[in-house]
Parts: C-alpha cells; sequence; structure tokens
C-alpha cells in the first residue's frame, strides 16, 4: 500500500497566487467589459521587456547550440564557472564583501532555493517566520512536517511567527526564546519594508549566540536606495557563520519567464548533526544540487553573464529606475485616496492598510470588481496581513497612473 | 543550535558523475598528450547540435521577449496550455492512450522530477529498486531518509533491491514480498535492456494488487525500436491507477543543455493517508510544483514545443538514428574485443562486462589510462553493477568507430 505525505493535506487552501489567479478568471468570464479594462498590480511579475544586452546574450548562445563545435550538453549542477565568478566578483567582492565563486550555487529560481534549502537541515530545527511574508517560506516547511495544523487564521502550529506591524515598523526583532532557523526577507515582500544595518546586526548576533542559522531573502536588494539598507545580509560581520542569502535575477533583469537565481552558501556556515557535532553545509547543498538538479539551461546562464556587462547594467539601472517610479505615483495615489501605506521607497511593493472592518479578501474583491485592478490580500500573506493589501509597482507608467487615478475614485 | 539533515552523511562518496570527472581531470592534468585524444563516452549525453526547428523557435521566443506586447514573464508552473497540450496529443494520445492535457507536469528535467516526487509521498512506503540503474533513485530516498546505512559494496539497508543480471536478462521480476513503491527504467539506464509489455504487465498487476505504485521513468522511450517493448506504462491497462512516468527531452531532442521534461501524474492514481484514506495524488503534485517551482524558461517551452512539429519529428528521427548507427558499431566493436555486451538496440547504452578478476573501477581506470576512453565504471549504478561498464552511444560516428578501434586493441 502506497502512502502519501500527509503533511500536503495540512495546507490552507491553493498557494496564494494561483487563487488570485482563479478569481480573477471567474470576474473576466463573468464580465468581459469590465476585462478589457483589467489592470495587474496583484502577483509580483515584471512588466518591461529583456534588457537589450540579455536579448543580444541569448541569441548568441542559441546560435552556439546550433554548432557541434560550440554545442553545450550538461553544464555543471552548480552553474557554469564564468556566471558563478561574475556573480562572486561583482554582487560580493567588488563590493568589500568575501564570497568564493564556489559557495555561488545557480539556480532557476529561489523560490526553489528557498524550498528546497529544507532538503539539507534537520527536522528538529524550531523555525522563526516573519509574519507577514512570501507564504513559500511556511507552506514548505508544512509540507515538510515542521509544524503542527493551522488554527484559523492560517497560523500553523509550532511555528514562531515574527509579527510585522506598524509599531515595529514591520521589521521584527529577534525573539526571545530560541529558535534554529530563520527566515528574512528584507526588502520586505509584500510589506516592502527593509531591515536596516542595525535590525541586521541584533539578528546576526541573535544567530551567532544560539547557533541559529539565518536563510536570507535578498531577492529585492536592487531596489534598495536608501544607504543604510544592507545589500546583503554578509555585509554584516559573523554572517558568514550563520547566513544563506537567496537572490534572483526575476526583479532585476526581468527573469521571471526566463528563470534563473543564485544561493549563497558560505563554506564557514556550520550546523549540528544529531549527536552535537559541528559540520560544513557547503558540500550537503553541493550534492543536493548535484543529484538533484542538472543547472541552468545554457542560454539563461549567458543571458545572466550579460546583467554584469556594462551595458547590461545600465539597462538594468533603468529597469529599476522605471519600477520605482510607478512605485513613487502609486503611493502618492494611494495616499490621496485617503489610505494608510507603506513600502514603495526601497521596494516595489506598497502596502496599503484596509479601510476600516474591510478584510483583506473583502478589499481585493471589491478593488476588482469596482477599479478593475488586481491586487494581492494581505492575509495572504500570514495572519498578521489581514487588514493590508500589496499593490505591485511591476507595470507600465501610464498603467501606474491609471491605478493610482481608480484608487482615488474608489467609494469604501 | 541549527540541525543539518544527518541522512546526507549516509551517502557513499560522491555522486557518480561528479566522481567521474574527477578523475577524468586529473587524468588530463596529468597526462596533457594523451588528454588531447581522450573521448569521452561516459555520461550519457548528447554531442550533436540542437535541431534546426529547436534552435528557430530559440530565436523566435527571445524575440518575442525584446518587445513589450510579447514579453512573458511567470508562467504557469505546471507548463504552458499550448506545451501540455502538444504533449498530452503527441505522446498520448495519438498514440491510442488516454492523458489529460492537465495530467502533463512540464519541468526542468527528469532528473529533478524522480527527485522531487518523493515529496508527495509517505516516508513509510518500503522502496524497490532496480540494481543496477540510475543512481538518483536510490540517493534520493538515502537523503530523504528512507534507508539505513550503506553495507561495503554500497546497498542500502531498507531497501528492496531487484538484481538486473544476465539470468533475468536484465529484468527484473516482481518480489515475492510486499512493497509500496517501485521505480522501474525502460530502456534502462545503464544497462540498456528493455522491458517487454508482457514483463511490464507483470509489474503493474503486482502494482494493482499490492497497491503499489510504479514511478516509471522512460526518459529513453525514443530508442525503443522493437514493437514488443512498450514506450509508455500507460500503453500496460491499468497502469493509470499505479503508475507515474518520468519523460525527459534530454536524448531525443538534445536538451540535456536546455532543461526540459515532464511527468505524467494520473487523476486516477490514489495512495493512501496514514489513517488508510485513498486520496489522489494529482493535486499534491499540483500544489509540490506551485509551491516549489516556478516553471520551465518561456524560450524553452517553445523550443519543446517545436520538437513536436513536422520538421521537428523528423530532426529528432534523425539525431536517434544517428545515435543508435554509433551503438551498432560500438557493439560490434565491443564484441569483436572478446567483450561479452548486452544493450545497445533498443537504448543508447552498451553494457559490458569486465574481464575476469577486473574490477569496475580497475577497468574504467585501464580504459581511461590505455584507450584514453572514458566510459562510466557499472559499479557506479549500484553492487549489481560491479564487473561492468557502460558505454554510451551519445558521439560523432567518427568517434565511435576510433572507441570501437581501441577497444581492440586493449590489453587487459
Amino acid at each position: 500500500m502506497a502512502y502519501l505525505n500527509d503533511n500536503y493535506l495540512k495546507l490552507k487552501a491553493g498557494y496564494l497566487f494561483p487563487e488570485i489567479a482563479r478569481r480573477v478568471k471567474a470576474f473576466c468570464e463573468a464580465n468581459p467589459e469590465a476585462a478589457k479594462r483589467l489592470i495587474r498590480c496583484g502577483i509580483g511579475d515584471v512588466t518591461e521587456p529583456l534588457p537589450r544586452a540579455v536579448i543580444e546574450a541569448l541569441h548568441r548562445a542559441v546560435d552556439e547550440m546550433a554548432q557541434r563545435s560550440s554545442f553545450r550538453g550538461y553544464g555543471p549542477e552548480q552553474g557554469y564557472d564564468w556566471l558563478r565568478s561574475a556573480i562572486a566578483k561583482n554582487d560580493f567582492r567588488d563590493r568589500g564583501l568575501e564570497a568564493g565563486d564556489d559557495e555561488i550555487f545557480v539556480s532557476d529560481g529561489s523560490k526553489c532555493d528557498c524550498g528546497n534549502i529544507l532538503d539539507i537541515l534537520g527536522h528538529q530545527n524550531k523555525l522563526a517566520i516573519s509574519d507577514p511574508v512570501y507564504p513559500v517560506y511556511v507552506d514548505t516547511n508544512v509540507m515538510a512536517g515542521h509544524t503542527g495544523p493551522a488554527d484559523d487564521a492560517g497560523a500553523y502550529a509550532g511555528v514562531v511567527y515574527l509579527p510585522c506591524t506598524p509599531a515595529n515598523g514591520f521589521v521584527p526583532e529577534p525573539p526571545k526564546e530560541k529558535v534554529d532557523i530563520i527566515y528574512l526577507c528584507s526588502p520586505n515582500n509584500p510589506t516592502g519594508a527593509s531591515t536596516t544595518r542595525d535590525q541586521l546586526k541584533a539578528w546576526v548576533d541573535y544567530a551567532l549566540s544560539n547557533k541559529a542559522i539565518i536563510l536570507f531573502d535578498a531577492a529585492y536588494e536592487a531596489y534598495i536606495s536608501d544607504p543604510a539598507v544592507p545589500r546583503s545580509i554578509f555585509e554584516i560581520p559573523g554572517a558568514r557563520e550563520c547566513a544563506i542569502e537567496f537572490r534572483s535575477f526575476s526583479k532585476n533583469g526581468g527573469f521571471t519567464g526566463l528563470r534563473c537565481a543564485y544561493t549563497v552558501v558560505p563554506k564557514s556556515l556550520m550546523a549540528s548533526t544529531a549527536d552535537g557535532k559541528l559540520t560544513a553545509l557547503h558540500p550537503l547543498w553541493h550534492r543536493r544540487m548535484s543529484t538533484k538538479f542538472n543547472g541552468v539551461s545554457y542560454p539563461v546562464q549567458r543571458a545572466a553573464e550579460a546583467l554584469y556587462s556594462i551595458d547590461g547594467r545600465k539597462q538594468v539601472r533603468e529597469l529599476i529606475d522605471h519600477y520605482m517610479g510607478n512605485a513613487k505615483v502609486l503611493v502618492a495615489g494611494a495616499k490621496a485616496a485617503g489610505l494608510t501605506v507603506y513600502g514603495g521607497t526601497n521596494a516595489p511593493y506598497i502596502w496599503a492598510q484596509t479601510p476600516k472592518g474591510v478584510t483583506s479578501w473583502q478589499a481585493f474583491d471589491k478593488i476588482l470588481n469596482d477599479a478593475n485592478v488586481v491586487i494581492t490580500p494581505g492575509s495572504g500573506f500570514g495572519s498578521k496581513g489581514e487588514g493590508y493589501f500589496r499593490i505591485s509597482a511591476f507595470n507600465s507608467r501610464a498603467n501606474a497612473e491609471e491605478v493610482a487615478g481608480r484608487l482615488q475614485a474608489l467609494k469604501w
């Protein structure tokens, strides 16, 4: 008798974005006219074309694959040396941070890495997870059997939730109790809050003194403009002994449809065996990727490399400036609509409070029906997200301006 | 205190192919002259350029990504509808087999899927795995904690190994004992043996009567020429109630460097919860892919679609004919060298017995040193692979002929 993994049955409803897609589809089918003016500010997906440098690199790589002499089959599972080296040099060493080429693991997505990292960690770890936050951290732990069942608000037993509220500026402090694995996301998805150097130092100190590990999701680092906000956890002394960092090309190079990301696992990062022996995690992740992954598509790795060229960097800068220009428009529009808003300065997300008495999903339905705009209900990011919604700045400028206007016209 | 997954420490040595790469690298550094005449018949990696239809589809898709109006960001995690539909229609429905478009899950590799499928299965399942076989099945189960430690021959406690030997034509029969999850690979990697319709029917009948699940790896189905050998387990009545099938574009379209594969999970496939309730696995795999995967690169999905065009099919046929022509040359060469050989008729692998008293790794080192040819030691595929080595037919015709000649010149 074959058994399934019962933990999947503990998951509440669908994963957030498929559920949004379902509701939007139903709305569009029922309202074909309104559907024509629909603007999507829901899922955090880029809208602008790939940078020219990337397009050129892709065409060149495809042509290489058409000739026997330059054809590439299986590449190294951890990524080609030239890409690992370009990443380590540009994103770390040129910024004065230590990073070996072989500490960079190229993958097809940070979402995958955030989930897969659990493969190499023990089941006995106690978890701390920000609330609200990107749902993948919690859901993958539920699937792996690291939690009990969920309560009515969607909070799972056994997880130490770190509430992110206006009172703490949506940046949680380390808990009083001992935890082993901590998920931090800065700039934060969905709140747009970013963690300052001092705040992050408090977390690194906590991790070092508790021999805990921080899983640091820096997928939105390219949107940081405030010099007090670190772009990498490795800017904090001691982080190489307690942190893994996830980075993505999705939101800087616009790779959501191309698929490339990377994870930094320092060789100095240790974890304990069940019988208390400290052991490096780097070889375990190397082995995990060798055995359960086959590397990123060759043309896509060439495309990622092109982001580090002089042209590529300039083009990425223009994309970021474009989206952050949208964020400014949306923040102003939401404020003019009388909403209390957060975020939108070091992140492409605006975190808006719903009017009094309106739940997140009620706000979602109202904004969809009356403004024909798709946003993301805050409660989908955790129970502390209830009473908020997220507006994504990934759009054309014209759409951002239109959405700002429609929010102001909305009668709650 | 953060804990690691102790099960990783049970793994024997490195994953097979990285170990081969290490030995080849050391040899080439020590013998720069011999390195120039090195021919690789080790890892099962294609060598010929991508089909013209694929190259054209890639260029077109890249151009789409360069325009705002045709740019694609996140796609459906399970694959675009047009690709799922092309697969279900061409590989199944047009061959008289039932398969819904939404039973096809597009991924970046069969290796990934074979490992990831364990996410949705329970830890209490008893496993049966062919020996020798593709090492990923065993290694991913070791990592997941489904085995005890390995013995000196590399066999892990708790696994029911199904010996594949000359006596059974390298196709195992169902065991007398009850098992819950069965890994079958046909045409087999590494032995090249293929399972006939009658043999596969015995397995399906076993699975149905034991409520077991067969994980059927058909990555090499394109190489089958014998009409008695099924290309899909779904050719066997009842398989939709007891099997998951893994397929790949790596070995037909030459996608080892592009990355695309798919897995078929029939909606009628059930497994038991811990308390005995039969539940469909399809929604669990759908959820797994939604939460831990972000879909395959858009241009690569367009490339896979192109394999089903009239030109694409013709070009794939030419690639397969080319590699199977090599297999013929290599079988003849190995036989002329006095070796006992198997496989090479419905699969691009030749499975050769080492001369008496020579171990698999000794044969590897000897062939590397004296013939400057890289093969794969059979013991790397399981303890019953000891005393064999695998020759891959993925090469140019000239190289295949050269290898055939060098094998004959070898003095054991």
